[in-house]
């Protein structure tokens, strides 16, 4: 977890002149009560709680500009906070400052049916997106489970179920608005499907988690519903044999939308959770995106596939009801992992490698949890190589803390030496520092370098991604 | 045009400890012969030679290290160079200096058909690529028509007629090796599907033309050979009918692969060029990649679309004969118009545009067309909004040139209101310092700052991108 040092007791409270200017300016919408502050300095990591020193609630990108200029004046940190879904203390104010929370900046601009865009406020949610396209027959795909902000899952480069097929944040932003550390605004990308026109600053901003700049408008790209969909779930004798007809379906160019692996324990803290009764053995499950004929053929040829390699209890849902039962329970896996040992925090691992080595990473990392003193779920989205083991520990004890830190190293160091990396989707946070550079190395002091030339004081998210 | 200043009769000739020690390590792979400087001075587009003052063929790496090192040493420009076959001015050494030509790194060192990529040196060209995976069962689908090096289609951020389906470079470069500006080898991004781990250098890279590293290794991704692949060609009587049948396909999620507009001029070039014998109308050339049945049914649906709208002749072509010929055709388009005025250079324009702007933007611009001197065909890959006016200009006539350039402004500026981009594939090299600002305004002092970061003293390719 590489756990940052506690916050320095010696560093300045906010200075009184500051938060003057800020509730000039913003009134109601700058808080110092300690439950929004408690509030601001979690996430649903184990991280230890780090929260700022005062909350403000912008509510238009030119507030933002001025949050940042004042923040620069008085050499405050900025911290950009969306729904507090991290897992990696994103949003944790680990050198104190200001929490700038997108909460009322969740407005939808622009919705493009015809051009397959829209372009939102970061406080927007993915499901807020998506209801309000209800009828319009498009979609916007990118689903990590949580309802994360736009904002945040751009931030964080996120991805999820959908990515197989529709790709992460980074293929579906088309253009950003971003305030940098001195207050100026600038529009990256735009609504054009394709542009070769300089320097990619719309990649370079999804995924640098809020530590370039902040982001305060965002175009994302949408899709067709498809005309029709269908799920399915499918048990196997091992993990082995399940991501082996991964591995086929892939290979095989399926379009296949969505395809999750669910280990045993999962599947029965599922059970449990969501009271279903599936079998307790590894289990696929598959979702698939065409033409009546097309999810048709789909789904038959993995069904073809995974009978071959010994699924059991192939299933289909097409209903709508059946589906949304079924990716509820797998949206809520990660919850019901943690009623395993109820009162529990979930740490988790988020390495993604080859789809080769998927197999024999997976093996490996079932050797680890089969040694560990608690009890550790596996799932993940196996069709783009990614899993997580979800460690159950109690926070308040040293001992699970380091039991789970060392479990997490050797799974992120058997994925890079299988040519992965050490997180899939859920960035580098104050966690992953070491691992980034070991799993970058030389390229590391390169982000150090452009962090530097866009924030020369490191007040955007310091300790975040870069050291 | 923008056309650069003449190189400056001021600058120093190569110093002669630099090509001594260039010659000492890299022997009879340093050239200062004319024939060979005039070949590097020159690309596909219009602009005047401007030939380096040596070129050098590194093999490894390492040489590409010490070549970038001799070159800050003796403070000399470095041009990276593949095939030649930029429309942009790109491997143009405008303020003279050294071209570093990749043609002797052209290895494929690995390509894992498991993982879908491959790893290869940046002079493999995207032919060579295919033709090596042949009897492989998956292919590298990124086709800008020229037979471009992949290392030259990194840096452009390069597309073609495939992108509609399969993205541009940026979606499929999974990682790269970099040399950078002070010899340091870096290595970005790496052969998992996604990762959140920092920066997304990769990104920053493609698309950077040269002007913050030297590519000197490529991991792309690679897709299974589709089961089935069936082209149709469709006559329209009008562009907008054509545009309109495209607008429509996209809208309803058909997963078309090659989406393409000809006009009636273009059409009669590529009937000369090519012996071929389609009505001299504007006409769609579509490619459908899936099982036979999705094939089929994609067909049938485009088919239906364009009968709607006035549509004539839709024609299949399911034999791989037929298919290649008409596709040769296509790409032959540029090298048939130019036939249009025999001894003309193309001077081409590349905007892009949100999907729904584009009838309304290519009427506007066929406008232009009827009021020009000179013929001008107008073809594109219009399932992206992304469309090419070729103006055949007589280089050493002014007025062309001034005509050329003032249709090409006419063209970005109502691409640019539209909400488009000046360039959707072809990148800014020389040509388009002007239309980047006019696009990005407040985002290129940005670019700059990463530039000047990355390259303080401005000896990767100078004056292209960032004035």
């Amino acid at each position: 977890m590489n756990r940052p040092e506690p916050r320095s007791e010696l560093r300045k409270p906010l200075p009184a002149n500051l938060l003057a200017a800020l509730q000039a300016r913003l009134g109601e919408r700058v808080s110092t009560s300690s439950a929004v502050l408690e509030h601001h300095g979690k996430d649903e990591s184990a991280h230890p709680l780090a929260p700022p020193d005062a909350v403000v609630f912008p509510e238009t990108t030119e507030e933002v500009v001025e949050i940042v200029r004042l923040g620069g004046q008085y050499n405050v940190p900025l911290i950009p906070f969306g729904a507090g879904s991290s897992i990696e203390g994103h949003v944790l104010a680990i050198h104190g400052g200001l929490s700038v929370d997108f909460t009322r900046m969740n407005r939808i601009h622009a919705v493009n049916v015809d051009d397959l865009d829209a372009t939102v406020e970061p406080g927007v949610t993915r499901k807020q997106l998506n209801n309000h396209l209800d009828g319009t027959g498009i979609f916007f795909p990118i689903d990590p489970g949580a309802d994360a902000t736009l904002g945040g899952m751009a931030a964080t480069r996120a991805s999820g179920t959908n990515a197989v097929r529709y790709g992460t944040m980074k293929e579906n932003v088309l253009g950003l608005t971003v305030v940098l550390a001195d207050g100026r605004v600038i529009r990256t990308g735009g609504r054009a499907r394709k542009s070769s026109a300089g320097y990619d600053l719309t990649r370079l901003f999804v995924g640098s988690e809020g530590t370039l700049g902040v982001i305060t408008e965002i175009t994302l790209r949408l899709y067709p519903q498809p005309e029709a969909v269908s799920a399915a779930v499918c048990a196997f004798p091992s993990v082995d044999a399940a991501v082996r007809t991964v591995i086929q379906t892939i290979q095989l160019g399926v379009p296949i939308a969505r395809c999750e692996l669910l280990d045993a324990l999962t599947i029965k803290a599922v059970n449990r959770y969501s009271r279903l009764n599936l079998r307790e053995a590894p289990m696929l499950f598959c979702e698939f995106h065409g033409t009546a004929a097309s999810v048709a053929e789909q789904a038959q040829t993995v069904q073809e596939i995974a009978k071959e390699l010994g699924g059991l209890d192939f299933e289909w849902a097409i209903q709508q009801e059946d589906r949304t039962r079924l990716w509820q329970a797998r949206h809520d896996a990660y919850p019901a992992c943690r009623q395993l040992r109820p009162g529990n925090r979930a740490f988790s691992t988020d390495v993604c490698v080859p789809i080769s080595r998927l197999a024999e990473c997976i093996a490996e990392s079932n050797a680890d949890i089969a040694k560990a003193s608690m009890p550790i779920a596996l799932f993940g989205h196996v069709g783009d190589g990614n899993f997580h083991l979800v460690v159950l520990i109690d926070p308040g004890n040293p001992a699970d803390i380091a039991e789970a830190e060392a479990i997490n190293k050797r799974v992120v160091i058997r994925a890079l030496k299988m040519g992965g990396t050490c997180t899939g989707e859920h960035g580098i946070g104050i966690g992953k520092l070491d691992f980034l550079d070991a799993e970058h190395g030389a390229a590391v002091p390169v982000m150090a370098a452009i962090k530097q030339a866009l924030d020369p004081r490191n007040l955007l998210n310091p300790g975040k991604v870069i050291r």
